[in-house]
């Protein structure tokens, strides 16, 4: 493993999330790491100008910040609520000098069955957010999730209504976040991040594998490269050839991963990318 | 809730699997439920023979049979082991009068990442299957399932990938099941079903609706009609428009519902039925 063959590498937070963010700083200056994607959650908890500080003095990039969104409320206040929290993500996302704040659409208000509407509740987010995150020198990057999460997380399911979205605002502004943990299944993703690719859509790329069964409400079973059914070089190859040069930011939620040392599995995830995604 | 409010409801064996044969055919003549969707298993054991008899004598419909598929091996051995389930499962339909087997096409075979391949498997099987089932007056209907299935139960995930398959054959050889549970989240799914309904494809209406949190495993947690997030009535009113008139199958896969009495469920699906869906 050479720091060539990790250039690319950032690591998501969550994958580690077992780690502080100075031994996340730590063991990544130590692996020769150059990236970290980060959640505001912990960001926060450690201060946000901190948090920069500490990040820059070692060196790293910030890839992406995750994440805004939870858009799609009805409720006026609930609405306000919710802008007002992703103006504040804006913010972090400057303060940490990333390019990239993620966006986690929401899922149906309670008792609503109506995900047309929600989707529009959205785009009529982004255009209050999108002018003022460029301001800020920050992307939007929305992230269609996979379509188990549309009741309760995401309504935005495919790279398809990410992009039929992100097109109503120019590309600095508004893009997609590319995981193959929400798109390995979809047969149109790849003529999707095409599109994404020529109009500089893809505001990041990101990597998990898909394994089952599935957990219990489906959230932490993301699996480690390699152990499962994306072929993550022919989706590295699919950006690519889409005209993406960027970081490659691995985001594992995985209770397994997390009940073990943070630093070894660190070292693992950044073996597997070499032996998964680089060579 | 008349009869003519059941006129077209079908309750699917697995939603109250608890009954036995006897039990859910003497139920739904109490109840005036007109149509049945078998599974090969329970009719099996109780013989297929006996099955057709019991069904057909109290006046019952078999909308469908459920299923077949199954059909993305590459190992060879494994391969003819399917075709000739499959070529079962047909006489097994014609047997009971249904013409429609439902089919589940299968994952990924074990270590492979090549959704395509095995796409086009399913493909090769279809070619062998679908004129042995013309001559048994069965028609096969490609039941496209929710993407969380696409590695471990069914590489075939949108109406789109399941209508590419069914072209390939003639309409009355080949279609879809339009299932709620599996297309709900997709906005291009209304399109599909106007393109299945216009070629005559749509060979079963089945419904059940999504609730979370989703169990482990993902199977067993279909929510009953009016539960989840489904607006029930716009599917209805969608496969009617697309030129559908048939049968409308309930069919839950729900640990709580196989907890409770077995003719309460089927009152009380059937109460649903008409609250959610016809009225």
């Amino acid at each position: 493993m050479s720091t060539a063959d990790l250039a690319r590498f950032s690591v998501n937070q969550m994958t580690v999330r077992q780690l502080s963010l100075p031994d996340l700083v730590d063991a990544c200056v130590a692996l020769g790491v150059p990236g970290v994607g980060l959640w505001r959650e912990p960001v926060r908890r450690y201060g946000v100008q901190a948090a920069a500080e500490l990040v820059g003095d070692a060196g790293l990039t910030v890839t992406t910040l995750c994440r805004g969104g939870f858009l799609t409320a009805t409720d006026p206040v609930e609405r306000a609520e919710a802008l007002g929290d992703n103006h504040a993500a804006i913010d972090e996302a400057a303060t940490l000098g990333t390019d990239t704040l993620v966006l986690v659409s929401g899922g149906l208000p309670a008792g609503s069955r109506d995900l047309r509407g929600a989707r529009e509740r959205i785009a009529d987010a982004l255009a209050v957010l999108a002018p003022y995150a460029a301001q800020r020198g920050v992307r939007l990057a929305i992230e269609p999730l996979h379509p188990m999460y549309a009741s309760d997380r995401c309504v935005v399911s495919t790279l398809a209504q990410a992009l039929d979205l992100a097109e109503r605002f120019p590309a600095h502004q508004v893009g997609v976040a590319v995981d193959t943990y929400h798109v390995w299944w979809d047969d149109q993703a790849p003529a999707q991040i095409a599109r994404a690719g020529a109009a500089g859509r893809i505001h990041t790329f990101q990597l998990a594998d898909w394994t089952t069964p599935l957990p219990e409400g489906v959230l932490n079973g993301r699996g480690q490269l390699g152990d499962g059914a994306v072929d993550m070089r022919e989706w590295k190859r699919c950006v690519e050839a889409a005209g993406y040069t960027g970081p490659i930011e691995v985001e594992l939620f995985n209770e397994r991963l997390w009940a073990r040392d943070g630093r070894e599995v660190l070292a693992e995830t950044a073996q597997r990318f070499v032996e998964h995604v680089i060579r």
